[in-house]
């Protein structure tokens, strides 16, 4: 884990690193220009084992070589880090991430613990980067040192991705979504071939409340110095588990305030150009949205990495008029990259880049990509 | 194709017998109570040839024995037999089927092409037997001495299966669907594997089309003596082709002229009994709609079989409120058996029960019954 | 439980009737002219509870309704029943079936524990039936009121039954075995979705030595009087697991003593009609093995099921010359019916009708047949 | 079509640019240092169209941007190229070839037509550089300008690129080979889904007789300066196909002139370093072979595209003792890369290499790799 070249990076570490997304993490932070993976860290069985032999690595290629001897730590704080990821199951994250936060770590977390506290971010940093602001809330409230920032559930993350320029500009005001969610959202080993070879399954538990009463709204919600305002529309959600192995595909049909034209919603997704993509941070994808006009598109096997940063943009296609609403299209999106590990890595870049790790660490991610 | 017992049956003739539906149709009637296969038709291509040599037979089990030698006839009028199921493509099914009319037979149809005539009965036994009295009104003004009668599509078939309780207690006013349907439905070889394995396509041409516009509202229209006055509710409908092989699997958001309770809904489906039931025929399901109240079914691999007549019933299930609209549930129903062949042969069975082949069929129907 | 008639039935029970091969006993036993099934039991975790609560039923079809409210019992004797039909993981199989054979019951085993003993019988039914007198030598040796007979790997059991006649009449010399296997043979939840879907894993724990070295060689080895003479020919063999639901297909190449023609295995394949067929045992299919001469047969999902009792039988195929040994051909088989449960049912059935489980038994089961 | 810099390359056309194995050749020469697209071809229907609209692409990530506009011309020899890929069809592959060849074009071909002519090569750079030598007894014989060259079938392929190592030092005797192959194999559209969904087909038209008699002799076999010896052992094949969209797996036993130790055969993969290796070739994997000592390992998911090059490499893995013949062990390869296009393209790097493009070109290709 020595330092690949002469300036340090900011150090990182993964909390649940032997997991699906834990994995994902890992993957993603090799030759990160700004962080450098300095801990991993796992559960109780685990901790004390090298990383190749606690980990049954599932991702293509193989596990980066030089973490392969990483002993493994406890999830507690005491490691040598700034940041760290958290991939940990609800059942453990809460308090962890608490323990971490207070301790003085930047918590980017994956889990959905703290997603609807009043004060810690649900950050989209293309849609939503000024709720950031609630770090400052949360410090203050709580007396941590650190802090705790979250991203929302893989299917909400493209659902809101594709809606958000739609809704600065016309007001989303109802919403239908149905998902046909990939395998890999439930983890490793998550859904048995029994149940999903040659089936479709109608139900993923407490993905549907997430979708309709909190996510969504939250996100788009206005932050008003003090809180974050929650947006009003109403969501109408059916989620599904499909045989793909990567890639949620969402049908949606959408009301606005004052019904657009399809050239004008083509329009607001081409010109979408937000802060992260404006800030340059390394793992925002230009373009953030992309539309793609076929008849036939999105699909998960052709379109789940496609974009400059491969699985973190949203597709958006199919757009036509709705019957009973204004206008229906398909979202598709990686569901362990955008919508998991990669949404915390690119809440991390923003947070590194608007200075909430401090001026030193903003300064030296400054440095690392003029480098 | 010699009778297998003293009384003989009524004869019928399977045209585009060695497609996909056209072998579901040959399946279906083997050991029918009612109809004996007399003449298998194809195209010219394959007329003159043995059936064994012709069909690429893809069902599980084997073509059945005595009809591997049965040689293939063109699809024209001279066959021996009264009624004809159409399994043709949509291509050639228009001009062919009103031939075959014209000159006596009794055409039931799972192609497209005649679906939307004024004249001609779009039909599910089960939701619109009254619109039977249209093969009165098409004769006259076809001057046919047969008639021709439609089945409709299979996705729309099991959505308005399971709408149909509900619209004569509750009124539907706005729908919301959107379809997973299994590969079959594109018959054979119809999906590439390469287009689908590991995917999920949000295209399917025309069926939004037929779902949206015109085969709910005409089967649940109100016939008034002289024709079918369409139902006037709004649908919008996204269709999807999923790595399934058999089973449609629709999520659906309905709104009612008034709001029923849950309970009111279930029981409404339990309750069911129509027309088709209460005639005991052969090829309906008791009871026609299967209401399972588990929190993740139906699903294709479970339920598209289910019922006492495999593949004939809609099952219906995960019924909650729904945020938009009332309430919002799954249909599932197997679409290559009572989506396609298996709707053909229920319109025949209804057909000759009420008499429209004539009072000796319907008399040789009810002696073979009996026996 | 009450039974469905006046005569009586035997008694059986399930050990293990939760998991995928218990719920396999379940199914094949309903209806069953001979058993009954008079007790469910599981582990201690489930028993006490009805069986509907414990039992995620994963099967096609409903759970028997009249089992749904069975309190499920502990895995000892003391249950009421003759017969117990043992799916329990190896971990415990091999100490609770010899405590049910000490105290009497007639145990019928899926398990590999004892499946080496010397003194427990390897069997199935069309294939060894001889070796069943080893039942006497088991009681005589441990002093066991009871008995265990097992059933051989689902790999094992179709790649025998094709060669068995092919034994007889030319002598097996050399083996070449190739598997593809269903993601079932792994249980449920068994293989993750994450690891088939798009892929195939080269490797089961376990399977190729138990084909390679001991249970072909036993099952078609000679039965002395006092033990098996284990047959000498040599196997190699290479298992797979396939994204397949059901069926497991092997790809053969074997050298015999002599070298047949192609016609002389066919007709042996043909005229194949040993004792369980002889005898009409309830689940025996007829015929016991089905030859293809297509030449793309067989296949997993057209041929799992084919045969009078389905599942039952083993279909062979694509018989054509080996340039390194005799022949080669393809041998498909249902793996958790006659390749799990079904085996057991199988060789229970024998063992009723030998007269192992007494002469009452035997007389009993023959007038249930006859009536 | 431009060039991207100030030096120009080598120009390449592809013959049927939209088919599947024609879409790879386009996409592995995106980017390629030596060669540049010059001329796109395809069958009468499509030339005359722009390639955007002529061809449904089906890879992963869009179609070349710059070749969206390039107009189809027909496979017919006046294009402006110096090195032709052919991905045509058997059905037309061996005229249109022969006549670029008489033209003076060098055609590197992916179709079996002209593999087995005793003067054109068989080539795996790898394997047989040396029997590149044919190309001048070609030329001679046939008095053409240009010359033919040759990839082996994608199967094939991975198989004697796993042996060679092992064929030079031990020298294999008997083979045995059962393959599992990927759907991509057959092109596009290719399999039904409805054939191989939930399936397994044991039967590839031809493919057991390429494995079995021709393609591994001639590929091992010793060139005399005049022709090409067979290699002489002998090779028993069963060929499947898999529900897995890309990587061929293959079940290998075999048997050398003197049994080497298990540490012997790891070795010879482990130093394998051939000449196209050692020449740095552009797309020649460094290492060439990647043996994965894990027991499950190598699977298509996760191995296809493993190596330096994605796509190029053999994986092999479980290296056991066999008990009929020595070894038994797996293989992996990418067969639309490796397998295909990739393989002709470095053929082609090879022929340009070693001068039989003409001292011109081999020279402008050394100074590319410098730039």
């Amino acid at each position: 884990m020595a330092s690949s070249g002469a300036v340090s990076k900011i150090k990182v570490g993964v909390l649940g690193a032997t997991g699906a997304v834990g994995q994902r993490f890992v993957q993603m932070l090799q030759g990160h220009p700004w962080f450098e993976i300095t801990a991993l860290c796992a559960s109780e069985r685990s901790a004390g084992k090298r990383y190749a032999d606690a980990c049954n690595w599932n991702l293509r290629g193989d596990m980066p070589a030089h973490l392969r001897d990483v002993i493994l730590q406890e999830c507690e704080p005491g490691i040598d880090a700034q940041i760290v990821f958290s991939a940990l199951p609800a059942s453990t994250a809460g308090e962890v991430e608490a323990a971490f936060a207070a301790a003085g770590y930047g918590v980017c977390s994956n889990a959905r613990n703290h997603r609807y506290d009043d004060d810690v971010p649900l950050l989209i940093p293309e849609v939503n980067p000024e709720h950031l602001a609630l770090i400052d809330i949360q410090r203050r409230q709580r007396g941590w040192a650190g802090f705790i920032a979250t991203n929302p559930n893989c299917s909400t993350t493209h659902l809101v991705s594709a809606l958000h320029p739609l809704h600065v500009r016309f007001g989303v005001k109802k919403l239908f979504v149905v998902t046909m969610q990939a395998i890999s959202g439930a983890g490793y080993p998550g859904v048995s071939s029994m149940d999903i070879l040659d089936n479709v399954v109608p139900y993923i538990g407490g993905e549907e409340e997430k979708m309709e009463q909190k996510e969504p709204q939250k996100l788009l919600g206005v932050f008003d110095g003090q809180q974050v305002r929650y947006a009003d529309f109403v969501v109408s959600a059916h989620c599904n588990r499909v045989p793909v192995r990567n890639g949620h595909l969402e049908a949606v049909s959408v009301e606005f305030e004052e019904r657009p034209s399809e050239a004008a919603i083509v329009q607001a997704w081409q010109e979408y150009r937000p802060l992260a993509q404006q800030l340059n941070l390394p793992s925002a994808p230009q373009p953030a949205i992309l539309y793609n006009a076929a008849q036939d598109r999105p699909q998960p096997r052709l379109d789940r990495l496609a974009g400059s940063v491969p699985g973190m943009a949203t597709v958006v296609g199919r757009l036509r008029p709705d019957p009973l609403l204004h206008h229906k299209f398909m979202v598709l999106g990686h569901n362990t990259i955008r919508g998991a590990a990669g949404g915390s890595l690119l809440n991390a870049e923003l947070i590194v880049a608007q200075g909430y790790l401090g001026p030193e660490a903003a300064a030296l991610a400054q440095s690392l990509e003029v480098a």
